[in-house]
């Protein structure tokens, strides 16, 4: 059995991890803490029943022992401190803020705006989207897990990127249930505010998310940089992401072509669903799983020379888009059937 | 054209008044207040396309013969302040708090845990529930608007409470929308918190609103007082309450005599809709209109001695349990048709 | 006072009109058609409190001398024969179905497989987007309301389309409540299908309502066509449209040029609602009311270069979308103000 | 391994089963059939990535000595010649519908109002409220698993009516999500209507499920039977039910002895899940678990004399209302782990 602790357990992310942890079968609870509610039972914080103790992160650190694996479920900014101390410890990280996302302390400060104050464990830090990086997840000790919005997107695109497919300029037009906010009352997030409404926010080329495609994509990519549009939208729903994508591909391109690369790129892939053709991919396909879909439609599937597609790819923003797909890399850096805990 | 204040205008009762005071033939819309967002015009708070200037309440003090009455959205305990001043500069004032609905400083402190400031101004107001006090609030100068639970339970229950119908014990399950909690971000009133949940609060003899049931219904009821338990629940909607009323008549009395009650009670009452036999109340009858919708059915229509009847009745709670309800009250009071503006 | 009769009262637009002829100053209601609940009042199908008879569509022709003007609420292919009948009969027509739309038959052939049966009417019938075609409405006794999508994407388009600055291609993601499906009981629109999920559906250059968009904004443009690429999806919400517009402006055109452009092109216009720089238009600031509320950001503020804007227009689709518009066409046709009974 | 069939996979129960038998560690799905949808895969019918083969109810016929265990997911009526035959085939047969659930062909008369076909096979089924009939459980071949409203009411009232502290008269007041009502496409369910809407339906003595109610609580009652007003409310949520339930209980009886009576009872259930004084059971601490969470609440905590009580239970209409229940009494009836597979 690994032995799992939690940094941050109250938050969405935190509850979920919570909730996969207590059902995995390789895996148990250590400890979890809180800010804002240590000193009480989980059971007091979330409609669950388990009595789990919240503890201080500075009881955390005096317990890392106890741990095999801490999963960091902290804001953005403050899970530097945490990762060093823990990695110092000896415990394998997986961290699920943005922290150790970006390769270079430099990309750090232009898209979240702060100084990286553990510049030096950045390269010992693997991108843990399992999908693209399945092979370095394996000896990996130190995790960043991606995005909630990147992960649709890269998991989206990623075949196209690597065939050199992806053109020039992508417009991704996503839509998120609003638990990808956090927990933090905020005004916007109040029920009777995202109720019955959409919104619009932080669109175009301006979103921190950005930087995830960039590196994946245009990291995969044989030629050129791809520029990506990217309009983010709060949608009435708790969970789940959809991003519509629209891409033009290289002429001669085919519909068949394409549906054709992403069955290779992703055979034998246990979470992602590619829809058949004429399906289309939903956010039912995905909330309460592990899985990402995705479909693929021609723009004029009447123009045999059409070479505009869209390309949708949904998932479960706290599961394969946060918790979940820490579990996955959990899975994977111990050695675990991957799938473990995640059906 | 009636010259109309709002002061608190940036809550959902005061938007709700804004935009009835907005298509009101016959009132006109001065001022406006806001604590937080004075200095802002009001489509940067709410989106709507009026930029109305917020102003501070003291800016609304001195502006106060700009206009012929004031309605007051304020919190409970904040409107006492607020109505006296008015008041004393001859406007006539519709608040849409509790601080005047109870007509004692005694009642006030028992049920709100408050002193009154303002006591000798409690004989002076008249509590706003058209349906029984019409007469009354013709002339009335100062109006307490009554609370948006107590609503649906008063009108549901009057014309048994006057009979001398309602017995000895009324148990009150009521649900009602996210927005009778107000618009401050809270962590229950969470989009992904309420969504798909519900959830009972304060429920038994314990809610402050049981104050305004026996008021009107033990002050109504011609034999001794009834006990009401009041089980109040959120329900994952952002407007509405339904009230389902569980009440035992005495001996000899059918369904057939109650349905006639409640219709000559109501008769020509344009914002009552009694559902027929067969039909029951929802949310829906009422959600967006000025209305409360009434049914009225037998615990066991097979059995002839049957005395157990289950009453629902439903409100739009920012209308007719609250911004609706005072534009009525205004109507009444200024002498135009009830109905102005809340077709 | 106009009289008024609908024929298919029992949708959603049907009933909306119910509504909104209601709540008119100047119209009133004289009869009401249902093919399915004929004989019955209309408070038996809808949550109303009024007891209009619902007569059959044979009654209506029968009866049709005793109105001014009929609105149509019929599906696509069966308000032809309507239509004919009252235009015989000297009585306004204002059909909500797409019938009349088109302005020839082979454009009717081409993107709704039907053949029409009353090409002669076509040329008659005015296309009722009040703020494009307002004039012609003066005087118009045909009238073709809008569709719901073409409504949003017509009116956030017009002022480029106008200006030439459209470019050659707009891709449209477009999201709408489950309203715009109709009232008919099928099951990807039941509350558990809907609820929780968001799916795309007829994506790309294929939804017929690309029809309308070709025809109002090439129509329109100085220069060459526009390729619309359109990806409707169904949202978790009762009511409203929200279309983000990705459009490729000629170069040198600013963010600013564009935003007067808008401010002259709807400068007066009664239900058009321009959000300031940096305001995103939402569901919330059109549903429930007759407005269409447009947004303008660029792709990247950060380059003087960008050439890439995102036009976000919402707008409630059963109001202005639908049976709104079609009030505001009879008001514009009947020489009333505008905005009577839609404030 | 067990080995396991599904008569009726596709609706919202059989659905539901799939996913927990395929997550099942000790379980195998070896055939699911469908009425409408025979010869498709299921990933053509449900938003899943499995593609099972959906066969026909007499293709399972032939097929049924390939399983151990059959899961009945049939409508009331059709479930009695299936459990017949299969039962003949010697497979252990657990029915998801009311067929199997009353014990006597005259009650199923009275409630159903249809002739039971098969009334031999009545004293051979064990009702499968497991926290009850545990032990009969252990050795049934047959179950019929309980109604969903009932298993809220009866696990919430059960230690109450053993202890003889039920009374004569108990109020239920339920709210139930949508799919409760099936997946059958039907008005009253679709998105439009439910949403933002709240109904009361078939309230009163009148409904089917008071008869489990009857059968449970009555049966275990050592005094006289209780009389049960149930008024189910049709809530707009996707999933669970909420029961408050008002009782009254002897002279005499504290809440602190309620409590513990509760405590002693449930003590070491792995679902039932009892709140702590001050908290309330809602629907998020069941939702998407076989739990079910009860808490208990005084009408009025200050009156010493007190002996109103207010009792909520909730749970996932879909898990221990149905299917997860169902899993239950599998993993009971095969001498599994009780909690197998519904961690």
């Amino acid at each position: 059995m690994i032995k799992a602790g939690i940094a941050g357990a109250t938050g969405y992310t935190g509850i979920e991890l919570v909730q996969l942890l207590h059902r995995h079968p390789q895996a148990a609870l250590h400890w979890i803490t809180s800010v804002n509610s240590a000193g009480k039972p989980l059971s007091e914080v979330h409609a669950v029943p388990w009595n789990y103790p919240l503890i201080t992160l500075e009881e955390a650190y005096a317990r890392a022992a106890e741990v095999d694996v801490v999963f960091l479920c902290l804001p953005h900014g403050q899970s530097i401190t945490a990762a060093r101390t823990f990695a110092a410890a000896g415990i394998a990280v997986i961290d699920l803020s943005a922290d150790f996302r970006l390769q270079s302390a430099e990309a750090y400060r232009r898209w979240y705006g702060l100084e990286h104050t553990a510049p030096e464990l950045l390269p010992s830090f693997v991108y843990g989207l399992c999908e693209v990086n399945r092979e370095k997840l394996r000896t990996a000790r130190l995790i960043a897990v991606p995005g909630c919005y990147p992960t649709t997107v890269n998991l989206g695109l990623y075949p196209l990127a690597k065939a050199g497919w992806l053109g020039d300029r992508v417009i991704i037009d996503s839509k998120s249930g609003v638990s990808g906010a956090g927990r933090t009352a905020k005004q916007p997030y109040m029920f009777v505010e995202a109720n019955e409404n959409m919104t619009p926010y932080a669109i175009g080329y301006r979103h921190r998310h950005i930087a995830e495609m960039e590196l994946v994509l245009n990291g995969a990519a044989p030629g050129g940089a791809c520029h990506f549009t990217f309009s983010p939208h709060l949608l009435p729903a708790s969970r789940g992401i959809l991003s519509t994508m629209y891409v033009r591909a290289p002429d001669g391109v085919t519909e068949t072509q394409i549906r054709d690369l992403y069955a290779a790129t992703y055979a034998g892939e246990p979470f992602i669903h590619l829809l058949p053709a004429g399906q289309q991919a939903t956010l039912r396909h995905t909330v309460h799983t592990n899985r990402c879909a995705i479909s693929i439609t021609a723009d004029d599937p009447g123009d045999p020379a059409c070479r505009d597609f869209i390309i949708v790819a949904t998932e479960d923003n706290l599961l394969k888009g946060a918790s979940g797909q820490a579990v996955q890399c959990m899975n994977l850096a111990f050695g675990l059937d991957e799938i473990a805990g995640l059906i």
